[in-house]
């Protein structure tokens, strides 16, 4: 067999006149008047190697069996290419080889789809056959891009002094936070694993075991309903510090986000990231995650409304709900079905209806203007700094429903407007989140990020009257209106944490029984600590430019959890079930075998 | 909060005269004549802090209050210490810090075992209080050293253009190999995911994917009953490659071995690594993973004693078995009972007895002496080169029985007579494995190594007639006596696969069934390829110096796969079995609850 001596796409012109040996597929082949040419590709890149009576002997025969996607060991001799064949699209275009000898490695079946970008194909067609999708230049590109980020993240925190420590995959099952994929233990019968969702309890032992800095690349498991960018299981780099400040830890994530991003994509992000708390993101963008790369700012009227004519919008406020608007520059010429045409998506977000103003030649227009007084017009006008062409919309409704609508809007907005430079890298950080929050179906607090977090020293006598208010000492990074990574200060004493299960509604036993090991942990000398965790998959995609989780991943699952590839999940043996002591509990439809 | 500006173990003489915050736990206290000490510990090491009323202040009463364990935050002045007071057992033995300011950061109750090396604990004591027992200095000396021996793996295989890359832990159950750790979906009734036992099949898939040299720190499941060197979870350096032979890849691999234990252990190893075929192994040291940091091999005299009046012997070789022999030197002067205390432990490997020779004076002793004739004992005498003051040992039975009894007498004789250097690591490659050895129980062929391995050419026209001649190119790196890697060419043309599958026994559809996508990617333009696998808890327990799989472990599992820190597995409940549609077919027997 011959191997490989160069990669294709390693060759330059200074080889020229060298001996090589490549090994690749057959990217496309073409016959020219008996010379054959045929693009072999590697992980590299492309080369051209031609097969002509000249100088190829019977390697133009053999050659000529080669059809696309066959696996070649060709060699030959590096030459400049004739002037008129140059190619300057490709990075090897000033070179090809001359071929003296052939082995073909092996064969292939026609592909179901074409090797090559920006193909046009059903993805349940490309995950079935991912071996051949990943041959594809941008798929090679994402691989690489991942690899190297996985790089940047893991030198970087090394020369922090960071430990790379590894934390089970077989854990134990805990009631809060999303559904756990359960395992059945063989060996006790009735018992079961859980994989986790977080490596979170782990890591907050190894704070308490003197580790002091942790990270890890950890795989992470929920088993949710699926939405377009989630994985039944995804990936996190998963870090926690002892004896930081949140400000610490902050500054050196920064430092570590500006050196990922000028590594992998050549930009300078300034620092330090703009800081917003929770309030005031929700207040301005409608979200927690706000897209920081254009305005078109939420603005709070529920002020200068409450007495006015528009009956909804005082009954709203009085209610202790919300009146808001944005203007949105530039839409005062919109016709009115292109108005009543972002109805439908602002209900989406649960908005009954959807008023608006059109500003005019000086004037305001729309349905709701003849209730306002020139006085609240005048004012309207003022607050939202509304100009000749501003379109303004309005919802009125709970802060939640209000923030939902007008964040949303605000985004399709922006984009349908082109107000967001896609080239930025806009990052920011989001902290004192609420620690609990009120769920109404539970009838009880439940926490916002995780029972773990620390609530702001200031805010701990809420415990006892106002739970809700209490803030927590937590942060999202934020970039570009997705959420990157999530992190909080964690409790580290034994007194503050029974408050905050309490708070939740959990028992003395229910706490000591799902985490008392964790409570017992904190008797020992436990130090202040916190940490974070980055969405790798989502970090990938934005680095990516992609839009899709799924193309971030080698082998992602669809949105049933299954991946088409190897047909998982599937049946088992009955004597693996009976192994572990399971049955099946469905209920075998007529025609099932 | 008081956060520290320097690592205990960090301070040196240079620093005196600097004003330090420290933070860390209480080693231990000390109170003289109204001046209290206290070791400081970090991860980084040990300070001696110190209180006195000239000094300290206030901080001297609170000081007071520290035990063991409690978490402080300090502030005070490097000096020298006195010369009575010089620590030459401590790295920061000259210096030590003048307390001015003092906050307990957190109190401790007095742990269940101290918080030094050497304990002498009940194991199941130092899991359950896991987040404890990793605060000692050799358990964090492990935890760094694995820490920088991922990072050597990674840095070394980034060199090489090696890309890591991710594959699911939510897989298919595959039928052969070890038993699988089974996950339910909850999506699609009555199906389950697997744990991965290697991801074989994901990186084969990803040669065939383009993508050339793959890499990655994998997690592996095996669902076994444990012995005292597995666990449920592992993890694997896992790598593969397309275009490179076995000796390109195994030369590669040694390089990176030798960087390891250079830069971990300080230890020049010497390239290239001895090479022995499985069969030599067997012959020489009854094992396929021999310890070479010691001779004492065995002696194959199965033709000499085929015709002598040793009955038992003439007819072992008469049956097709085997009689071979070692010469433990030196141990001509055991007693009688020294070497019948032989017996039971060569029992436990098989043997149905053991037959020695002593050489004393020149002359042969022992019991089995007089059925030889002179000549006999001459020839024996000259082939395992005997003397006086050896002792020879002597196993006849199939040539199985024989490698187990005298490769593990070996393994002990050379431990005992201390023969071992201990400082020292000798690796090997041991090469040309069988392909695929007779089950009797199952009555068929089973790969040794995996289905996928490649045959050696030149042995391929056996699989008509002699499936268990055909050699593999399968190679294990054995490192004293322990396999830590293990790899092989893999099969990469479909009718090769399809004789492999044919030859264990798999009907056409049951392998289409299995590995159905890997026989249809075999069709696309399969690259040659190969890889290795490096056991990495294994190879970090040889390097830290141990002899448990545990203590290279954060978070083990004991031998009945129980994590007694977070009490995994546990029940859970009835919602979530309701969820995943199964039900457990335990019996509950009276008195549980």
């Amino acid at each position: 067999m011959m191997l490989k001596t160069h990669q294709c796409g390693s060759l330059t012109k200074a080889n020229v006149g060298d001996t090589v040996i490549l090994n690749g597929w057959v990217q496309r082949r073409r016959d020219l008047g008996g010379v054959l040419f045929i693009d072999l590709r590697d992980r590299s890149g492309i080369m051209q190697v031609v097969f002509n009576p000249d100088f190829s002997g019977e390697a133009l025969q053999t050659g000529d069996k080669a059809r696309n996607e066959f696996v070649l060991a060709v060699k030959g001799k590096v030459v400049e290419r004739d002037e008129e064949t140059l190619n300057p699209n490709l990075p090897t275009g000033e070179i090809e080889v001359q071929v003296s000898e052939i082995e073909i490695l092996n064969e292939a079946k026609n592909p179901p789809f074409f090797i090559e970008d920006g193909i046009d194909v059903d993805e349940v067609l490309r995950l079935k056959y991912r071996y051949l999708d990943l041959r594809r230049p941008e798929m090679q590109k994402t691989l690489k891009l991942r690899s190297k980020a996985a790089k940047i993240f893991r030198d970087f925190l090394d020369e922090k002094d960071f430990l790379e420590i590894e934390t089970p995959i077989l854990t134990k099952s805990t009631p809060e936070g999303a559904r756990d994929y359960l395992v059945p233990s063989r060996v006790q019968d009735g018992k079961f694993f859980a994989l986790p969702q977080s490596p979170q309890l782990f890591k907050q032992m190894l704070m308490v075991g003197g580790v002091e800095r942790y990270y890890q690349i950890a795989r992470c498991f929920r088993d949710e309903d699926l939405r377009a960018d989630r994985q039944p299981e995804f990936t996190q780099v998963d870090i926690e510090t002892s004896f930081l400040s949140e400000e610490q830890l902050q500054d050196m994530m920064e430092e570590l986000m500006v050196r990922l991003f000028k590594q992998l994509k050549d930009v300078e992000i300034a620092r330090p990231f703009q800081r917003l708390t929770y309030a005031e993101a929700m207040d301005k963008y409608g979200s927690d995650k706000p897209d920081l790369r254009f305005g078109l700012e939420l603005v709070d009227l529920s002020d200068l409304v409450v007495n006015s004519g528009v009956k909804v919008f005082a009954s709203v406020v009085a209610k202790g709900g919300q009146v808001k608007a944005l203007n949105a520059k530039g839409c005062g010429t919109w016709s009115r079905k292109e108005i009543d045409d972002l109805a439908p998506y602002a209900a989406r977000y649960g908005a009954k209806g959807l008023a608006w103003i059109q500003v005019k030649n000086g004037e305001m227009k729309g349905p709701i203007v003849k209730f306002f007084s020139e006085e609240e017009l005048a004012a309207l006008k003022e607050r939202l700094q509304a100009e000749d062409g501003d379109l303004l919309l309005f919802s009125a409704d709970s802060k939640k429903v209000v923030a939902d609508v007008l964040g949303n809007l605000r985004l399709k907005i922006g984009k349908d407007l082109g107000l967001i430079d896609e080239s930025q890298f806009k990052f920011s950080w989001v902290v004192d989140f609420p620690l609990v929050e009120y769920a109404e179906e539970e009838k009880r607090f439940v926490a916002l990020h995780h029972p773990f977090t620390r609530p702001k020293e200031e805010d701990i006598h809420l415990f006892d009257t106002e739970p809700g208010e209490i803030r927590a000492q937590a942060y999202d990074l934020v970039l570009n209106g997705y959420e990157v990574g999530g992190g909080s200060m964690r409790i580290y004493q034994k007194e503050i944490q029974e408050k905050m299960f309490s708070a939740l509604g959990f028992s003395k036993e229910e706490s000591q029984e799902q985490f008392g090991f964790l409570l017992d942990a904190f008797e020992y000398g436990t130090p202040p600590h916190g940490g974070i965790a980055f969405g790798f998959d989502r970090l990938i995609m934005l680095l990516a430019g992609s839009s899709n989780l799924r193309e971030t991943i080698a082998f992602p699952k669809t949105a049933s959890s299954a991946d088409l590839l190897s047909d998982a999940p599937s049946e088992v043996g009955q004597h693996q079930l009976d192994d572990l002591s399971i049955r099946l509990a469905i209920k075998q439809e007529a025609g099932n075998n």
